[in-house]
């Protein structure tokens, strides 16, 4: 057995080392690769992924799976073999249930959907982009007609970003929220000039927001050694093992919080893929475990950690340092003020920590009614608005700001905004624990010692990679399933302090 | 055929998509990685390589090959069809002459005698180096005899970077080189001071010089919407399309040449990558034809255009603009001359135009001599200092300044110094049948009109990518087969002038 197990361990790096090796091609094509370089990066990335799916969906790799099922059963499910041959058994029933005809019929449907979008949504024309998203649209139905479901069409596309969690499920945890933030937002609607932010919005000069931008994720414990930031048109994470893992931010000129925390975010993520353990290098475990979980660590340290007040505490003389002009005369409690600042708006990446979610459930329902021929693609720019009013009391001057914002249905994406969501939650839950088994966390942050929390996370989330569930995580961790109601407190407790409501 | 011949395309296209891969790979590794992700890299490297070679010797390929033979030899002989036919061949059965085991043996060797080399370099300590040289030479000698030859052991190594080149050639012309340039660089060693290049020794922001560099590589013709700048502690250029190709450079603080003449020399390399046919991408012939008529352009751009003096007719007041402060008082003329001062010196890559081949002549003779047992590793640094001191009249202070300089043996290239020459000369030859047809091309340069010239080489030799070897290039362009002559003259005129012999 142990050496059919080092076979398959053996492929699945060789796989890893195909898809690490995809993910510096992306990374350079975001960051430095000059325009001309367009063409020949859509071949190799196109090479690459081919190459890695034909090996991973071959039979062989089918027939070792099934002579280690017994045996990785009877190792402890939560052991690095165990759960290799499981999760890695998943993934292969997955592939190999989808035809590799329609898996590029995708890529090259959603390759040309993501030009049209990007040139629809500058000229606000969602007529141009209606018959490219429809036929993405028809592909992914397909795509999970071949994954197959029990319940609802959603579960598939669901799963390829958050394993096993349910629409339905969803669906109910989304009721709660709405329920309870949509009076939330009005209520903080009436009372919107209670809180300054005009601060913000002054000249900075960007060089010095690129020096604090560092300064702060090397405070809360992203590894330079191991990592690196640069700029990018739009800010993301990514891994080229666990000794490498990069961020990219932008930085506005005369807004400070977009860089800032947009750095704070990535460094969360990042901090998750350098706390992955070793032993799991270059099998199908070292990863994230799933969206929902890797976003949880991205909102921690964005929101919970960097929109704290012990954090202000701790950050402002730095910042009065990096900039004395601007500054000067903001004080602690003014900045933490400032940058939770609730407004209804219409973009989703620059929504506040409150409406952000009702811009996720939006989507959320647009999707499965799409899914479920509630409504049509063309239908959509109007249905948008209709909730966006419903929500958030506004209405999108035009469809860039409103049904073409986003990138991902061009990418096919559907199933994705969900996560989102689920992160905030399984943030403010695990804070919860954190809370419990650190009680002087926010004196910790104040004085600049963020290792505690680091640690925490390390040991109960980092470390597994892969291993397991949200279910299986948030069980093995807080000994219930996810549990929305934290985030609840967290949201109710920190905006009617602020609001005094 | 067609079909046949479109079968081998697609497959050409995957690998050399795989190999432009491993090309990001390595550029970034070169550039930005941070130190936690070498070990990563190295499998990622390895596996590209060994997938790319694996598909490449799949025995479909050489049916492909032998089926399509007569199709192509039917065809014009530097046809696109006809030359992928003919080269591919000629790569595929050197590939297959050498057993994937002994590949992956040297693949090991070089890694540790690279890392071997690197700290017996810094502490000058060939002892240690010595038994991974060994080693490495053991093994290159294999690979030699795998491929095989019929008169001289250093033939197949040579044939590796310059195809069809034979060392008796090679040694014909170094000996007509060692007869013209130790004589001349006698001469000049006794009027050492008729020479002043003090002014280039002086502190140089090194932001400045940045700009400086990209403006000239701008000005020859680089076009940087299919290319870019950055910095890496050894100099080099590498392509990823031929619409993505990248220079790499260094500067120092206080001798201004070093990082200008690298950023024009390898703007010569990727003036070279960025010339090549559209239609030759993803084929094997998208590349240079080999390193020395690489070399023969970067060269070119480098000493016979950079180092010129219509060069520094033109581009003096801009360094001074650049560089008020040092160069208020230097002429053009001083310039030109101080850029070209000689002066025996022990690193070959600081070497002037007129000593470096005397550096690489005694690589190649000391190369040949360890091939054919006429000396032993452990002679090596005392054949090393003799020979010094024979070509140039000094001895190396210690091994870090004589036998452990280059890194090209701890990477197994042995038969890669001679393509440096050779590219000296085939520059030389070019450049004379270039004043033939643009008799005007110093006024040109001096107008800062270098069009005509990367015209020239654009049609004449970029275009054809791997098509031809340097023997046919020479007798399509130039009528005959390479001759030593011109840069012979080239160099005697230029210096007699300078120093007034």
């Amino acid at each position: 057995m142990q050496e059919k197990l080092n076979e398959l361990k053996r492929r699945l790096a060789e796989i890893s080392d195909l898809h690490n090796a995809a993910a510096v091609l992306g990374w350079d094509q975001q960051t430095y690769m000059p325009p001309g370089g367009a063409m020949a990066r859509g071949h190799q990335l196109a090479t690459l992924s081919h190459i890695a799916h034909e090996k991973f969906i071959d039979d062989t790799i089918g027939c070792l799976l099934e002579e280690l099922r017994d045996y990785g059963r009877s190792l402890p499910y939560d052991s690095d073999d165990a759960s290799i041959i499981r999760v890695t058994k998943r993934d292969y029933d997955k592939a190999r249930r989808v035809p590799p005809q329609l898996v590029s019929e995708i890529t090259t449907a959603t390759t040309q959907a993501f030009e049209v979008w990007r040139k629809a949504k500058e000229e606000s024309r969602f007529s141009d982009f209606a018959p490219h998203l429809q036929r993405v649209f028809d592909l992914k139905k397909r795509y999970a007609e071949c994954l197959g479901y029990t319940d609802r069409i959603y579960d598939p596309l669901l799963d390829d970003y958050e394993p096993d969690m349910k629409t339905s499920q969803v669906e109910s945890i989304f009721a709660y929220i709405k329920k309870e933030i949509v009076p939330l937002v009005h209520a903080i609607s009436s009372k919107l000039n209670a809180v300054d932010n005009s601060f913000l919005y002054q000249p900075f000069d960007e060089q010095k927001q690129w020096d604090i931008s560092i300064e702060a994720a090397r405070l809360i414990g992203y590894e330079f050694e191991r990592g690196r930031q640069d700029r990018a048109p739009h800010p993301f994470t990514t891994s080229f093992s666990i000794d490498d893992v990069r961020i990219t931010t932008r930085f506005m000129h005369d807004y400070f919080p977009a860089g800032f925390f947009a750095t704070i975010h990535e460094t969360g993520h990042a901090l998750y893929n350098q706390g992955l353990r070793h032993e799991l290098e270059r099998t199908s475990l070292a990863e994230g475990a799933s969206l929902g979980i890797h976003e949880s660590q991205s909102r921690m340290w964005e929101n919970l950690v960097g929109r704290s007040r012990s954090f202000w505490k701790l950050f402002m003389p730095r910042m009065q340092a990096a900039f004395p002009e601007q500054f000067r005369h903001v004080t602690a409690e003014q900045m933490y003020r400032g940058v939770n600042r609730v407004q209804p708006s219409f973009i989703r990446v620059e929504a506040d920590e409150v409406t952000y979610n009702l811009h996720i459930m939006l989507r959320f329902e647009l999707e499965n009614a799409l899914l479920e021929g509630r409504i049509h693609v063309n239908d959509l720019p109007e249905a948008w608005n209709v909730k966006m009013r419903e929500y958030l009391g506004i209405t999108p001057p035009d469809d860039s700001h409103g049904v073409l914002q986003d990138v991902h249905w061009s990418h096919g994406s559907f199933g994705y905004f969900p996560t989102y969501l689920l992160g905030n939650i399984f943030a403010a839950q695990l804070f919860d624990q954190i809370k419990k088994d650190i009680p002087d966390i926010d004196p910790c942050f104040e004085k600049g010692n963020f290792q505690p929390l680091l640690d925490w996370l390390r040991t109960h989330l980092h470390t597994h990679g892969r291993k397991f569930t949200l279910d299986e995580l948030s069980k093995k961790i807080a000994g219930e399933s996810l549990q929305t109601r934290p985030f609840i407190t967290y949201l109710k407790n920190k905006y009617s302090e602020i609001y005094g409501l």
